[in-house]
């Protein structure tokens, strides 16, 4: 039987959200049923509710750092109980058989992953609604376990901005004596700074912004760079392996590449574009250095990073928010206006 | 004592190379003086004696992919005696203390590495000539020997054309299993396509010109994706786990980079450069890939590269000129009527 339950969708790239009553799957027998308790506000949520993308399916329920309480679970499921608190992420499913997914990447899925929300879920072509709700229906290998004693609400955008810069930090072989810069201090920018800090290596800030210096030390920052000040960018020529730019609009990556070492290799994981102005080689060719992206990260790995800030007490810094007060969030979040999260709170979908 | 010797050298960018006398250094106690058998021709050549790139040096000898025979030595110089056969590539000094040059990456000198020619010596303050010449005096540390059997003429553009390729080859670590792809059939994609192979990797070459095909497969290749034809693109989508890009003019990569696997690598050998038209981030944040650069090669592996080469039989195809044919050559590899490397013969010079 199909569940009826409330969220806040927008109908159009110029409506604001509002509340909006739809139907849930019927749980099918390795569905989890989740009563949904926090949900991050991701900056992509914003995109794909005015059209930024240009991909946008009307009505949408944004949100896709998700945090709650199992209710149910399908005869086949054996890893959740009811009353556990599990997490959803940016994928809800993929195709389990091709190269990427049996690497546990299922963000890479060679056939095609079936996102948490703006997507048609590929058993029953329905469209998929994300975590703006009182409840949602997720196959059980999407879903993950909260560590105990994570804060919630400060747990939920480890689901994306966590998930996002924890990927790259693990492929790249980040650790003690690793040497990383993060460009941005954003959502993603200060989970990068806290992970990888945790992971025991140096961790600096590349910033426009003077007055960001002293909340990037608080997250874990050894070193701020003002990146419009020449003297401050060849004081770190050659300096870092791995360059993380969670810069989501277009800039130019030029000026950082000569900051990377030998073999560096500055990782895009915000930007979707073309990279204007023109990539020059020869800081590449000349220093064997790489310019690469990453997307969100696999299942197994998503629980390696929430296990991994269970140990270390890591979550986001956020704000928390009721539902009613979307629109305005995302008015402020496009003046870059939070430190560094918003949070939903959806207790307050009842009031 | 200094050694006057002759050469071939051109005096202004719009010059022709003619008969040129000067002098090189006396030998220092770490130096072997090299009678030059072969110099290989290498298409950097004719743009440092056009100063296209806008550095040239003149009078300059041009020449960096050098054979010859040892004359003699200096007191301290253990590996070598006269009459070995040995090699001189692009680059005759570097720091030797630092990061990369304590790895054996002396391409990559964070202080300053010494060009074969057009360079400066970092001891006299001299400029340096290269193989269109006698003889040349080379610190030992940059020389490397023949294997035994190899046939001196073809193994010239191994010093270059060569090591460039085997480099990124390593690097990546190719072996049986890879699949590697490269980018245009010149002097480095023909040996690209003859390492990878030697390599026990899939070679594959990526071409403009149907009529490459039948060369391509006789150098090597396990398939041949004519580049302008969409069905054969979309017929190799996610294949490859090394492109080697060996184009040395301005050209879009963007349409190569769907053909790279989930982590794959196109690696830049040939163009100095911004990437026009811009480079398209979605593939790469979309398979976790990356776009990279890498210079000729580190003196050891030079060495690894021809030991490799001797055990494989492996040299360049070439066309062997006389020096009095040099300007008529640089007029032929202008419109690419080289099949792949032309070759010095510099017993020429006496004639």
């Amino acid at each position: 039987m199909t569940m009826n339950v409330l969220g806040y969708a927008t109908h159009s790239p110029k409506d604001d959200l509002t509340p909006y009553r739809f139907d849930r799957r019927e749980a099918r027998a390795n569905d989890v049923v989740i009563e949904i308790i926090y949900c991050g506000v991701c900056h992509s949520d914003l995109h794909q509710a005015r059209n930024d993308w240009g991909n946008s399916i009307y009505p949408m329920v944004p949100g896709h750092e998700i945090i709650g309480r199992v209710i149910s679970v399908g005869p086949n499921v054996t890893r959740f109980k009811a009353g556990a608190h599990v997490g959803v992420g940016c994928m809800v499913d993929s195709c389990q058989h091709c190269a990427a997914c049996e690497q546990g990447l299922e963000q890479y899925c060679e056939v095609r992953h079936t996102l948490t929300y703006n997507d048609i879920d590929c058993h029953d072509r329905m469209p998929t609604f994300g975590g703006y709700s009182e409840k949602i229906v997720v196959s059980d290998k999407f879903v993950v376990k909260i560590p105990d004693g994570l804060d919630l609400a400060g747990a939920a955008p480890l689901l994306c901005a966590g998930i996002t810069t924890w990927s790259p930090l693990r492929h790249w072989k980040v650790g003690k004596g690793s040497k990383v810069a993060v460009i941005g201090l954003g959502g993603l920018g200060h989970m990068a700074l806290k992970l990888t800090k945790a992971l025991g290596a140096e961790a600096s800030l590349f910033t426009r912004s003077p007055g960001k210096e002293q909340d990037a030390r608080h997250l874990g920052a050894d070193r701020v760079v003002l990146s419009t000040d020449g003297g401050q960018m060849a004081a770190v020529k050659g300096r870092f392996d791995l360059i993380i730019d969670t810069v989501p609009y277009i800039h130019d990556v030029n000026p950082y590449l000569p900051t990377l070492s030998l073999n560096g290799t500055l990782v895009l994981v915000g930007y979707l574009g073309g990279l204007d102005p023109l990539l020059n080689t020869i800081p590449l060719i000349m220093g064997r250095k790489s310019v690469a992206g990453s997307v969100i990260g696999g299942i197994t790995e998503t629980q390696e990073m929430l296990d991994f800030c269970g140990e270390h007490g890591i979550t986001s810094d956020i704000e928390v928010i009721k539902i009613q007060e979307i629109n305005e969030a995302y008015e402020r979040m496009l003046k870059s206006d939070v430190k560094y999260r918003f949070v939903i709170d959806m207790a307050s979908l009842k009031g």
